[in-house]
């Protein structure tokens, strides 16, 4: 086994080490020089450009367009909206000069005093503001609605405790944001955004998530409603995977945006807007991975096979690589990655262990008996399960596997979910039980007091009130009180 | 005619305004509420996606992998390599600190003086120090050599005056970072990549360009060579559209990156950078775009085929929407983007007018009598030719007429660029000729004071020694030393 691999931690001594050993060994991220900046390496880059790429079709699909809007906001724009400058003027970069000067002895660079803005500027922590500042100059009639814009950037919060992929100070994410003319239309792309995400975390991510709506505290800042996706990662915590936000009329308000209705009024424009980040990434590995490293999903797989060759010798290797050839043609031909190591720098135990780290699915491994035999040695990543099978009717085969691997991993990890989530009508026992993690199922009275207190006593916090839970009325487990639903209660990242 | 149309500035009237007016007419891009900073408009940011595909693809070909680095550079890493601090420590965004809060009354945001950052940051104006400060943990034996980065990102440079696409504040571009352990396979690489993008803007953007290599003044800053690709616009300047930089060992000595030979003895690596920007739509809409809006080669265009029908009520309307699904279906499936625009609340006329402004390459008109006679009229945006044609077999039509649309831009910018290269020998003729723009090819000294000279008294610049061009030794015609090889001398953008 490869020393890299022997130092990985195991989950079930310190899950948080295991994550941050995985993100490194498998060479997805790391730390840059930048404090709470981190390097996205390019394996770890493949799998976000897999999945911007199925996002981007999806958002298409409702007839979202990409633009580009500014990196830098105006301070002063951050506080046009009440709520949203609560929210988010807090821990952001501000640019307060525009030109360095060399020092008088050349080695090194001084800010130019002279060279200070007239107003600072705030690298984006979100883009509300400078977009509906812009849209003020698109909008003017009922027909140039609805307006649905997307756009693929850096954003920045400056963060003082990081973590790679899940809370960093620089994060790439896609933001849409939508202007319609009526309360329901807006209300209506902002639930259908959710479960755009909602579909892509498990159908491509093979993520199970809760599908809900977020209590008033935990709302998005300048937001009427704020829907999420919740997944549940291996230590029972929950990752709050996407969000969507109906935002009503209040940037529209502040900014100004009206346009003309079918009766020749002036009415204020509904707005939604809507995101996922590179955090993506950190659900997908903390959801399917193991003590070997990381667990791909096929469908976002950056190399979804792996060939490896046994030789001895340069005469052996030529006769198995005559026989690989046609198999890697006829798997890329079915749009199918794969990758041939025939390198001989590194032992094969060596190479299996490292494509076990990085999560490839099916690895395939060809020695000389098989060349006798006609049959070839496949390994699926994700239940590590080995078979030797013939050489004839392999690519079917491993097209059909992926197609299978891909319904396992979702499967697997709905069945770790669903045992996970559980009622609870008891505060004691909630106590007790949310320090092992899980999902809990509690009524509650709707009071912000109650989720204080919950999230005080036991760091876990409503994560939403699910879509699609069987509703019944009931008695709130903290204050005794009469409670209209269940909420879902958990700690989180 | 659409009003929008008739206000088109004409490029003989004033070929700069004319190029401002249509990048907004044409909804490309506008202004931002930041100064210099633009928003690329939906239709604007279609054709930079139609380019990172193609770009993407041939970058991937060549062995590179995309990565992510940050924003933000510590101030004192643009210091470490001697040249490039000369020439990127200028016009900087500074990041000085990291917190604002509320005022007071809670009206208005200000920057929390407590906040300062130890180290001011610098928002990206290009990544080479970032980088070769992150290569020197991944690089260690020959081994892990080329390694070969690109990313696609946003970078900054405080620009005085700013033009949309051509010079903004804030641009969207790739950088192409990559280390070597031979400087031959270095140069090699720079080299190659430059073919890659020239490449690029021959066959897809149908745009004819010079390639060469930088006088020593022209340089990147950092770099040994800088080789270039030259466009000519109508109005005869150059537009510089994408370098590819030899660095030799520069970066990895100032940020110590060594690897060990196959002998096991430290070397230094050998480096090359790579890129091109958004400016590559300026390019593209001033070498094709005419009086009456842009001219996009088939190949970059986001909407390939607009399909307006011309009809007197619903019923008609339906019978032509029934002909013309088989046709948008067929169409698709030969991988052609087609819209078909039934809107009631615009004229013919003003759609006419839009798609040509918008430069739709082919129009297809359908109206009553051309359902009774099977017949569709045809229009090309290049030469705004019209002809009518037979219903059947029209989508193979098209599909040809694209193609040879590509090729009908490309060589008339061919003609044009040829046209408009002269040899010249005399200094007097020359600074007379420049006015009226063009390519000069002339015999240089090598020394900067003729290159000084030259931009003092005409504003034109060495844009490069071609590469193919046949060189024979002549005359200086600013010093009258003898010279190696011509040059091209040219106004530029």
């Amino acid at each position: 086994m490869a020393k890299e691999l022997k130092e990985l931690t195991k989950r079930s001594d310190n899950y948080s080490q295991w994550f941050n050993d995985l993100v490194v060994k498998a060479e997805l991220a790391e730390q840059s020089a930048v404090r709470g900046c981190m390097v996205i390496k390019p394996y770890g880059y493949a799998i976000w450009e897999k999945m911007q790429q199925q996002l981007d079709k999806m958002f298409k699909e409702t007839g979202a367009q990409n633009a580009y809007f500014p990196l830098l906001i105006p301070k002063s724009f951050l506080s046009r909206e009440a709520e949203h400058v609560k929210g988010f003027a807090k821990e952001c970069a501000v640019v307060t000069h525009y030109r360095l000067k060399a020092s008088e002895d050349g080695n090194s660079v001084e800010v130019d005093p002279a060279a200070r803005l007239e107003e600072e500027l705030i690298i984006r922590p979100t883009s509300e503001t400078i977009i509906w500042n812009t849209y003020k100059n698109w909008i003017h009639s009922w027909r140039d609605l609805p307006l649905m814009c997307n756009q693929w950037c850096n954003v920045m919060r400056w963060e003082m405790r990081t973590r790679p992929f899940l809370r960093t100070s620089e994060f790439l994410w896609q933001e849409g944001h939508t202007a319609h003319a009526t309360r329901e239309e807006a209300e209506e792309e902002a639930k259908k955004m959710l479960h755009v995400y909602a579909d892509f975390a498990e159908q491509w991510m093979a993520v199970p998530v809760v599908r809900g709506v977020k209590s008033e505290t935990e709302r998005f800042a300048g937001a009427l409603d704020t829907y999420t996706i919740e997944a549940m990662m291996q230590d029972g915590k929950a990752l709050q995977s996407g969000t969507s936000h109906f935002l009503g009329q209040n940037f529209a308000k502040s900014f100004d945006v009206t346009y003309l209705n079918k009766e020749n009024k002036p009415e204020y424009v509904w707005a939604t807007s809507w995101g996922v980040s590179t955090r993506l990434i950190g659900a997908l590995i903390m959801t399917h991975s193991d003590d070997n490293g990381l667990v791909l999903p096929p469908r976002l797989a950056p190399i979804q096979v792996v060939i490896i060759p046994i030789t001895k010798g340069a005469d052996q290797l030529q006769a198995i690589t005559e026989k690989v050839i046609p198999i890697i043609n006829e798997l890329r031909a079915l749009g199918i990655s794969v990758k041939y190591d025939d390198a001989d720098n590194k032992r094969p135990g060596f190479k299996f262990a490292d494509y076990e780290l990085k999560g490839v699915p099916v690895r395939l491994v060809i020695g000389g008996r098989d060349i006798e035999n006609g049959t070839v040695e496949i390994m699926r990543r994700d239940t590590l399960e080995k078979e030797t099978k013939p050489i004839d009717g392999i690519v079917e085969f491993v097209k059909k596997l992926l197609d299978e691997m891909q319904q396992n991993i979702f499967q697997k990890a709905l069945k770790f979910r669903d045992e996970h989530i559980y009622a609870c009508d008891n505060y004691d026992e909630f106590k007790e039980r949310i320090k092992d993690g899980g999902f809990f199922l509690c009524h509650w009275d709707g009071t912000e007091e109650t989720e204080a207190k919950i999230k005080e006593d036991t760091q876990a916090t409503i994560r939403c009130v699910p879509f699609n839970a069987e509703q019944t009325p009931g008695v709130d487990m903290v204050s005794g009180k009469p409670a209209k639903y269940r909420v879902i209660i958990a700690r989180s990242y």
